[in-house]
């Protein structure tokens, strides 16, 4: 996939001036500040109801505060889902990564939201690398064996999120493509240029691996015969949209998916992303201080001086620090209300705000890190080993 | 591949009007009365030399009657193979078959001509069935259950031609896709769809497998890191210029390729070539009835009546039974003189030249025949378990 995370950063930017109100979210770029409402009407999604949402919590058996504060905001046929999962017929998870370098803090939690499901609702999870998309992709430079090698490396962080090694299985494509072919030719034979073009922006000079490449994001959502749900970032959707007009026809559920927002990038929430900026995202392998440094230079929505953020406080909406806290690193509803509180009216300076972000984040990374360790002696089970892995292996999709 | 063998039969061909010295060649379509001469100047490649002719067969240490007739008239490359041989760094055989239904006479000619080859120089042998392709391909409406079954039938008939078993690898896109796809990408990564375009006349509303296709049918000329030959009809030759363009960027040789004409349907030489026709091929599972029927409605060079025939004589040049005789079934230099001489005078009939036709096809399927049944012994050896095949299935080519 171009599989970005909530963060969409790791996308090669294109140098371009934008106006204000401009943004672009395609599966390769997010630039911009995005409209999230334009988006879900552009894209044709739907915004996640209140009653969806607690319907969803319910089933789930428990909250989430990637939901509760509309993290992940959007959805296609989540109620199917629930339908679904209430009836007993249950439902399987799908996700994936496009393993173009190291991942980072965007990158990791959507796997965390996505374990998050799985055990709540205890189902198969499917994880895709996408060596063959990296390679591919225009531009990006990498050689096959550096997109296979990220594969491999990119899963023990994957791994390292806690999934259930007898319901996961994580396969990079140029290890499974024998199983998925078969399939893939059918979803290929279902699309032409001139479809990929228009949702991708292919032109005559886009390499033909990568033009048929969305037959192979595809198949995971066809692994089983029941509904697919994929927590995804909402630049995912676009292969989604092509899925659900072929999948039926083929005799397969149309993919639901649950969409997040983006992790703002540490230059502010109208910085441009660029992966050619690795100040801009904190990476799961940093040591201490670098993490320390990166977040102090966040940029801050407090006020010049200190006597004017006394006098004036701070604005949380544009302040990363408070945004990372309140995206994914400080769940609890009444700490982080506090802090919203202490630094509109002042109390709360930038420097403290952003020393609650660091303690929070070398806390989880210091656990991530601890847990990848752990992970290399799991990681045949998700990729061969495990109950599903063997399942998988000895299944050709077609 | 759009594999098609010598006879240009079994492609859909799209009603069109055409003058009388229009033609097309492209691999899905041979269409008109096809001028090799233009085809050669057209295609860039070469006439074989009579100086060449004479050192593969003084190499082979044999002759053959379809290298001296010029059915294998051009080629790219064949005294490059040549000086590798000479100098013992060798080469490899790569030829392969479209599995759209069963295979007719015009189809086995080049593998008998591949496998000649493959006893006078004692080489490795790669046979790609292309059930993929042959599923993608628009307007056959072939599903990919009937191309992969089509594979298995084929390879019958593939192995009836007597193919070294250890020396030998016949294999199915779709089962041996894992150990290509990693080198298909690299070549995919080097063909964008302008190219496409421009060689296979591909448009916007081709579909997005049949766009990467291309790379698939390239592989198996970077099977080895020695020259590729490749017999086959001309009209595969623009994989081929791709492949040239791009190999030596990856570390491979240029392909070499060794190019026939089309063996002429039953209908004429003029005739349109037809797979909604039966009539005009002769298929390989025929019983002698039907070939008996075919071969006496076949397009004679003959007179109207039989007074005018043994007062003018036949015309060898556009009679379909002597053009079979001189393209494969009488090897007999000096028999086919004869018949010439005797159907030019009109001392030979077209009745009693479509009975030698007739004796020589019947003799040659009853063996053909007999020769497919034995070889459900051998299949496993050439796909699986012989010692080039095994060697195969654990090479990951990248």
């Amino acid at each position: 996939m171009a599989w970005v995370g909530i963060f969409g950063l790791s996308e090669p930017g294109e140098e371009r001036d934008m106006r204000e109100e401009e943004f672009i979210v395609t599966p390769w770029k997010v630039e911009g500040k995005v409209d999230y409402n334009k988006l879900v009407e552009k894209f044709g999604t739907e915004i996640i109801s209140d009653e969806l949402l607690e319907r969803l919590i319910r089933d789930a058996g428990e909250s989430s505060h990637l939901l509760r504060r509309r993290i992940f905001f959007s959805h296609r046929d989540l109620d199917k889902v629930l339908d679904d999962w209430e009836a007993g017929r249950g439902f399987f998870l799908y996700t994936g990564r496009g393993p173009s370098g190291p991942m980072h803090i965007g990158h990791i939690i959507p796997f965390y939201f996505t374990k998050w499901l799985q055990d709540r609702f205890k189902v198969n999870t499917y994880i895709q690398l996408t060596d063959d998309e990296k390679y591919l992709e225009e531009g990006r430079g990498l050689t096959l064996e550096e997109t296979r090698k990220w594969a491999k490396e990119n899963a023990l962080d994957i791994a390292a999120v806690g999934f259930d090694p007898d319901r996961t299985f994580i396969f990079q494509d140029t290890e499974y493509i024998r199983n998925m072919y078969p399939l893939a030719l059918k979803v290929a034979r279902k699309i032409n240029f001139s479809w990929v073009r228009a949702v991708f922006g292919f032109d005559a000079q886009t390499n033909i691996g990568m033009s048929f490449y969305p037959a192979i994001q595809i198949i995971p959502s066809l692994f089983e015969k029941r509904r697919c749900l994929i927590p995804c970032a909402i630049d995912q959707d676009p292969y989604w949209r092509i899925q659900r007009d072929i999948s039926e026809s083929l005799g397969f559920h149309k993919a639901a998916a649950i969409h997040s927002k983006f992790l703002p990038p540490l230059m502010g929430p109208t910085g441009k992303m660029s992966a050619s900026d690795p100040e801009s995202a904190i990476y799961l392998h940093e040591g201490k201080e670098d993490i320390r440094r990166k977040i102090w230079k966040a940029y801050s929505g407090g006020q010049p001086t200190l006597e004017l953020h006394r006098k004036l406080g701070g604005n949380p909406e544009i302040d990363v620090a408070y945004q990372w806290l309140f995206y994914f690193f400080e769940p609890d509803d009444g700490k982080l209300g506090k802090i919203e509180e202490d630094y509109r009216s002042g109390k709360l300076l930038t420097g403290e705000l952003k020393l609650i972000l660091t303690e929070k984040v070398l806390k989880f990374l210091e656990e991530h890190q601890s847990r990848r360790e752990e992970a290399r002696e799991l990681i045949n089970l998700y990729m061969y080993d495990g109950e599903l892995a063997r399942e998988m292996w000895k299944k050709i999709h077609e």
